[in-house]
């Protein structure tokens, strides 16, 4: 049986391997958009799942294929929710991960107790062609604080700063395994895979 | 205890009755939109759940409440998912619905057999504030069948021509009580409601 081929809208060679391996035993190929050189699309959203659908949507008319995406970032409540969507651009357009943790940290500055509380949240969009108009949505969460300091050298973004409820440690000084077992990301692809169920047959 | 308020974003007296019926129990006190003047949003979405967002952060935005909105439509595979999100201007923008029902007939005159198929589907948003970068996201689907004319004159929509699968009746034959029992709008509710636990603490 051919597989059913599809382009995950994301140029980031781990999450292609990640989620690769996850869907490999679902029939379905994974093909990272850059293999078609797909042109970005400006994530105008003031939503992960907005941002979400107008990466899949993108990916899905350059391509035509069915099209997987996530959008992710980190929530501090205290900050009316800020980063949110802007968490890859929170300190400017071309913001480095250190830019940004340290414009976190200065905005939590003197925030002490429960005004540290973050979560990490993710949302993946499944679009079965790009004129879908109810595609698969998924969600994760992962709860933590913020740390007063950046400690340790795994991950990315806002991992150095970020202490999972129940650890000691931030998520930058877990291991991979770890990470993957419980992070916002594996929590919305956990939640997806049932929904793909629905993907060969919407009459089901 | 007072009750938390929430701001429902649709002018439709009958949906605004049978939300707020449900989540009475939840001690959720449902407003309609129409209560504070709000000023409709226009609906440039491609999904249902983007047009749900773009209502919800309106409704949020004028009034400072938490809102929640749905948006609805019907899914005809063999018209590529039309007329979907356009169901409600589907014969164009003040379309009433027999004149939308008369478009959908001609679309799918000579067709027979699955190319008959179609679902009526339904996107429920809750946005805890016009900047909540991750509302609370439910839907539903009511899958049957295109007859090939209309027949009853109860509820609204594409009713008088969507025959339920495993009924011989369409939509506008059945009682109010028998559609709300088992319709695309009841399933979206039914799956909001254990979502709204997390409405007060996100840090659960």
């Amino acid at each position: 049986m051919s597989r059913q081929q599809l382009v995950l809208a994301t140029g980031n060679a781990g999450k292609v391997r990640e989620i690769g391996a996850l869907l490999d035993a679902l029939s379905l190929q994974v093909l990272p958009q850059t293999a078609f050189d797909v042109e970005d699309a400006e994530e105008t959203g003031t939503t992960f799942v907005e941002n979400a659908i107008i990466k899949a949507r993108n990916a899905a008319q350059q391509t035509g294929l069915p099209a997987l995406s996530d959008d992710s970032g980190i929530v501090v409540p205290a900050l009316d929710g800020r980063p949110g969507v802007y968490s890859a651009r929170f300190a400017g357009a071309d913001a480095s991960d250190a830019d940004n943790v340290a414009r976190l940290l200065r905005e939590m500055d003197g925030r002490t107790g429960t005004e540290r509380n973050a979560h990490f949240c993710c949302v993946m969009v499944l679009m079965r062609s790009a004129k879908d108009p109810m595609p698969l949505i998924s969600h994760g969460q992962w709860h933590g604080r913020i740390a007063t300091q950046p400690h340790g050298d795994g991950g990315f973004g806002y991992d150095p700063v970020f202490v999972p409820n129940g650890s000691d440690t931030t998520a930058a000084q877990w291991s991979r395994a770890e990470k993957n077992a419980v992070s916002h990301r594996a929590e919305a692809l956990r939640e997806l895979l049932p929904l793909l169920t629905r993907w060969h047959d919407p009459h089901r």
